[in-house]
């Protein structure tokens, strides 16, 4: 399959990477041209725009930032749309694997299908080790025959690839993802300095608890490197803010309650607001301890 | 080994049963006589009070409801101190296994030392199912050569038996184990809540996720009850109340900020004055959906 990708970044390279290695032929584009270099040394080909990819393409992915950087991808000046639209296509698949919000990617997709590109919302958890393993959860929400058509590029990429819904599904799920794996590392790292403080070693504590309901893969993998003061990312603190800052936007549009999500996101504030933004979201350890006066 | 049996409830019933049917010689006392009956049934010896029990066993257990329940059979009339004292002997081992506070765990324990008693911290996890199955959690503080006696008696009660460190070491990893499933089934509900709000089937979000790092025992089995809207207790609400309110009283008395944890606590009294208290602490998602006007 020819397929186009946009965004080389730290996820978007090894995943580009990995559809090259299965054999796809990969255009690629990106913004700052010094990018494309080690796809196009490994035999992608350098397009000079999205609407380039659009036009010759069968599915263009992207992995950008956030929602502004999807919408001029998807929507903007030599964008995916103004390419499809300028080859007078009605078959192209757009298959968007950031992490934005679930209602700016229903918006996108609403405006896509008026130019008559198909978008999917395909979110990833795994991070840069199992972008590079392929070895990713997508998380695809869209039409059914657009995700059989992305399906076998997605799988390049993944180890577990699901169709949550219609649009906006893979977001949300991604959303419930960050929910769950940002409060797991508060609530975790609660844990271990409830236990130092109070005296007794974290490290048997954590053993213990590995055996019982109490057992999580924050836990047990996120959870071992606190023990080792090991916060290099891994994700990054300040993704995991940004992240956060989505689930609480949307829960306020929903008018939904969500306190320990609240909280986190208040710590991941405070986290990135005392210079650990670039270090692992393990870092709400060091936070905790920062705040009690146990460095 | 002869062993008394403090606390015949819906926790204490199962395990000494299951000291029963490994062979040990069990002498119960409970408050309610009543509660003594099925035991006597199965072969255990009934007496008169705690000090009756201290007077003649090894080892004493309790399983009751909280610190001053624990006080009282350790230091009241007729209690644990009072029989040792009367019989000479400062060879006793008494475990505690209810969960309370570790302060009053290490006070209780520090008072009986003076009286020739030893005592252990010894909370469980696992609930009913596990007391039943003998396939209990215990998290043990103390020392070491009161462990050695009482682990035999443990190890018919439990599958996984750890002693953690000295003296409240055991409460210590009850707390963080009760954060971590309080806490755990907070954002499992928060983020089950969120899928369904914003249109997506929370029962595809929960399998995705159970492939990644949000898998937890929390997403899988209690994920798996809140979907079939299978509240019956299991783990009550107002248990797992008390639990928080010992996390939160403990973080207060060492000046330790636990964010999420305060949160869950806030949701776990909420729940109980919403008349959730006897169902299962599952109810979080009920409370939530309530909270948003989405029953």
């Amino acid at each position: 399959m020819e397929i186009g990708f946009v965004g080389l970044g730290i996820m978007g390279r090894p995943m580009a990477l990995n559809l090259l290695k299965q054999g796809h032929a990969v255009s690629v584009w990106a913004r700052r041209p010094a990018s494309m270099e080690p796809l196009v040394a490994a035999g992608a080909t350098a397009a000079a725009s999205a609407a380039e990819l659009a036009q010759r393409c069968e599915l263009v992915i992207s992995m950008v930032g956030d929602a502004p950087d999807v919408e001029a991808v998807a929507l903007g000046a030599q964008g995916v749309a103004e390419g499809a639209v300028a080859a007078d296509r009605s078959d192209l698949v757009y298959a968007d694997m950031s992490t934005i919000a679930p209602t700016a990617a229903r918006e996108i997709a609403a405006r896509l299908v008026e130019r008559g590109v198909t978008m999917l919302d395909a979110p990833v958890s795994g991070g840069e080790v199992g972008a590079i393993a392929g070895s990713l959860t997508v998380m695809v929400g869209g039409p059914q025959n657009a995700f059989d058509l992305a399906r076998p590029a997605f799988e390049c990429m993944g180890k577990t690839v699901t169709r949550i819904g219609e649009s906006g599904a893979g977001q949300v799920a991604k959303a419930c993802n960050q929910i769950l794996t940002g409060a797991g590392i508060a609530i975790v790292a609660e844990a271990l300095l409830f236990a130092r403080a109070a005296g007794v070693d974290p490290e048997r504590v954590r053993e213990a608890l590995l055996g019982g309901f109490a057992y999580s893969r924050i836990l047990e993998n996120h959870g071992e490197r606190m023990l080792a003061r090991n916060f290099k990312p891994g994700f990054k603190t300040w993704m995991h803010q940004k992240d956060l800052r989505i689930v609480l936007e949307e829960a306020n549009r929903m008018a939904l309650a969500l306190p320990a999500s609240a909280a986190t996101s208040q710590l991941l504030n405070a986290a990135v607001g005392s210079g650990m933004g670039e270090d692992d979201s393990i870092s709400l350890l060091r936070l905790l301890e920062q705040m009690a006066g146990r460095t």
